[in-house]
């Protein structure tokens, strides 16, 4: 253990390497709930052996050698605000930290891009960019917490999406270390043909194929105008109804939210009616078409049986939207929390809602089992669902979770949905990716893993299912 | 050879193997220009050993088993109609044509996506979704010639991409056959954070990593209204920037087309004053959009120094825009013709055309070198030279056409350019990749095929460059 520190210390010279018990111990998770059950019930024992903290991406390079070396695990850790379990070190594992990559590298406003170093906070890198009057068009709901590199590793997706595009529409350059040390540097072109795209493997590779040391972001300028839209509608499956031909007849504005009735009443019970669905939008742009936009979709509402609300609606989520709510709190008094979001195409969404919900309600000790639907495409929608349990028996938090998710996930491999829409698959649906991908699609997954990190040392037990075939 | 003939007329039921000389023959290429010289003067004499025209996604899987037993290289066939030399299979090959995989398998009218074998042409499958009042909106210049799985295969993109994207923003499903004959299938979803996006590894990799045998892609409604603008800038830089302030200020109309004032005189001349560059915009979708994207974009040219022009120069391109030129008249009569395309950012768009054409018009035999832009980018252009050179021996074509090509892709290098926008790499481009894609990219791409292609049977010769390390 002191051996490899040492290395450690020797060729991380710009940056750091901590070791006091804290702070080893502020990295043995991410904010997966699971993960902060345990930490409460005093079960999350081991801890890595060192957080280093890489200066300069040579530094990087370095560290990944020195892993390679002893043949250690290494841990990339960003805002450490994922929710899926991408992050829980074993003993003795190296956590590989981006906090001390931070900043802008260049802004070209001419080529609407910026390259940012990966541990710079997504709060920061809007601010930067917006003192030129441009805008990521970015905006996780984690945007205070999480890290540039980290919406690369877990393609995210922002609240303004539907118009903007998630991280994948967004990256235009990176730079990325290999599990070999060696620095590869994809440059930030608008659009190339010279082969599969490459940034594409790391795009959503969970710090298992490479580790994000620098991103290229497109930029769009600060829209001259922005128009709410708010209005009800009869049930959550008449909403969605609307939400498709909205995509379908041409529109797409940045934000599309449309909660079912339970969630609407939580969140704005003043402006929605008991038992309806709210429906907001949020229209940005050239100032004359988002006043066309905004009349089209008002129009288009309408006709699908909505009825129009207030729009302070609108800036009454624009207020609570960065709010990451605790897990804490609710794990004290015995109440199990989490978030499923999955996507599914058009033809099954309101099934899949009600088969989901409906199924969810049936765990014993539920509370709540709500769902709102906030990221659009013409060929389906993002389910975000959300439940609350509380079993007779405290005990019993973590196997009532593990029935929510199977429930949750189950029914959307039934409707042919997607298994995560934009959280990603950390630990918590690993086993269920065979369904999602296939057995082919895994086993692809396993050669370029293998083709890539040959001795499996960049985050081991993420993402990719068990091979029972090895070992 | 009879023996592999015999085995894979063992395997292929449903489809067919060719072997007459005429068909052999007529699979030796695709329409690069150096290889039609290369025919014309006699010199294209390797043979495949057959032309494979399996039926089914099955049978392509044991195509492929077969040639692996025989450890015989397979060159996927589709529209053949690729310009870069992506298809020359070495004597003894087997061809894999596409052309048995025919048809729409399914439409999903409320998902807007339709599912295609591989080897449907590509305006038989727009013709098919536009039954249905839906487009694919991708549209390349060889749609007439072009197959779905080519698009795929070759990263395509469509005269529509500024305002639609892309090929790569419209798959939505993939089938692949693996070099090993398992099939992967990815399902058609909207968005997915399940690891990397797999789909990807097969959008642009020339048939090196896996045969595509199904394509499912995102559609949308026919345009409920369309408008042509039409206006001239005094040179080709002011009209790209006035491109550039139009994506910059939030508007993506489908068709943005600006050509240089050579071009505009060639294709233009009763709609363009002499010595100045056109640009054509076409605006679709809903019709209040379409107006006010068409007023705002008229004042934008006009405060940009644009002169409106008769908007029927629209419907000149309209007319003429499937028209592929044949190179072969030109090579008979000793000129050398061709195009490349290139993108590049903003900031270095005016330069780059400058550059190039400047440095074409040196090469001795030269008669024309002229450009226009059709692919537009908040980040960046596309530009797509044409060149024309009759050097004073004709027995200098292929050595004249390499310097060209050298000239142009030396330029777009050395000013951040990508070496390719939409035609890909194939044998013209592969030695330009090293610098393209740096070294680490091309040792990432040459993993990756030998992740997926160990025995490296998958179209040899194409895309990757030879690695000098090894044999």
């Amino acid at each position: 253990v002191n051996e490899i520190v040492g290395r450690l210390r020797a060729v991380v010279v710009e940056g750091d390497v901590q070791t006091t018990p804290e702070i080893l111990a502020a990295h043995r998770r991410d904010r997966w709930v699971l993960s902060e059950l345990h930490d409460l019930e005093g079960r999350l024992t081991a801890l890595p052996v060192a957080v280093v903290e890489p200066g300069s991406t040579a530094e990087v390079a370095r560290v990944l050698e020195v892993c390679r070396e002893f043949a250690t695990p290494v841990v990339p850790y960003g805002g450490g605000s994922g929710v899926c379990g991408g992050i829980a070190p074993a003993e003795g594992s190296v956590v590989l930290s981006t906090a001390r990559l931070q900043g802008l590298v260049r802004l070209e406003e001419q080529d609407l891009c910026a390259s940012f170093r990966a541990g710079t906070n997504g709060l920061e890198a809007e601010r930067r960019v917006g003192e030129a009057g441009l805008t990521l068009g970015h905006w996780p709901q984690s945007i205070e917490l999480s890290t540039v590199g980290g919406w690369v590793a877990t393609r995210a997706s922002g609240q303004f999406s539907t118009g903007y595009g998630s991280i994948e529409d967004l990256v235009l350059g990176l730079e990325v270390v290999l599990a070999d040390g060696s620095v590869l540097r994809l440059p930030p072109h608008a659009r190339a043909a010279t082969g599969p795209d490459l940034r594409q493997l790391f795009l959503g590779c969970e710090g298992t194929l490479g580790i994000v040391t620098e991103v290229t972001l497109s930029l769009r300028r600060s829209a001259a105008a922005r128009a709410g839209v708010a209005c009800h509608f009869p049930g959550f499956a008449e909403g969605l109804d609307a939400v498709r031909s909205l995509l379908a007849a041409g529109y797409s504005p940045p934000v599309v939210r449309l909660y079912d009735p339970a969630e609407s009443q939580r969140h704005f019970p003043e402006h929605c009616p008991d038992a309806r669905a709210m429906l907001l939008l949020i229209h940005e742009g050239p100032a004359r078409l988002v006043e066309a936009a905004t009349e089209a979709s008002i129009a288009l509402c309408d006709e699908m049986g909505g009825t129009r609300a207030d729009s302070a609606a609108v800036d009454v989520w624009l207020e609570h939207r960065n709010r990451v709510p605790g897990f804490r709190e609710f794990l004290e008094r015995g109440i199990i929390v989490d978030t499923i979001e999955v996507t599914c195409p058009w033809s099954s969404a309101a099934e899949l809602y009600e088969r989901v919900t409906r199924s969810l309600q049936q765990v014993e000790g539920i509370l709540l089992a709500t769902a709102h639907s906030s990221h659009q495409y013409r060929s389906g929608t993002g389910l975000y669902f959300t439940f609350a349990a509380r079993p007779a028996n405290p005990a019993d938090m973590a196997e009532t979770y593990r029935e929510c998710w199977r429930r949750a996930l189950d029914s959307t491999l039934a409707l042919g949905g997607a298994i995560s829409h934009h959280h990603g698959i950390g630990r918590v649906r690993r086993e269920a990716l065979h369904e999602g991908l296939g057995d082919a699609g895994v086993a692809l997954l396993r050669t370029l893993k293998q083709a890539l990190d040959p001795m499996g040392l960049l985050n081991p037990g993420v993402l990719i299912p068990d091979d029972p075939g090895s070992a």
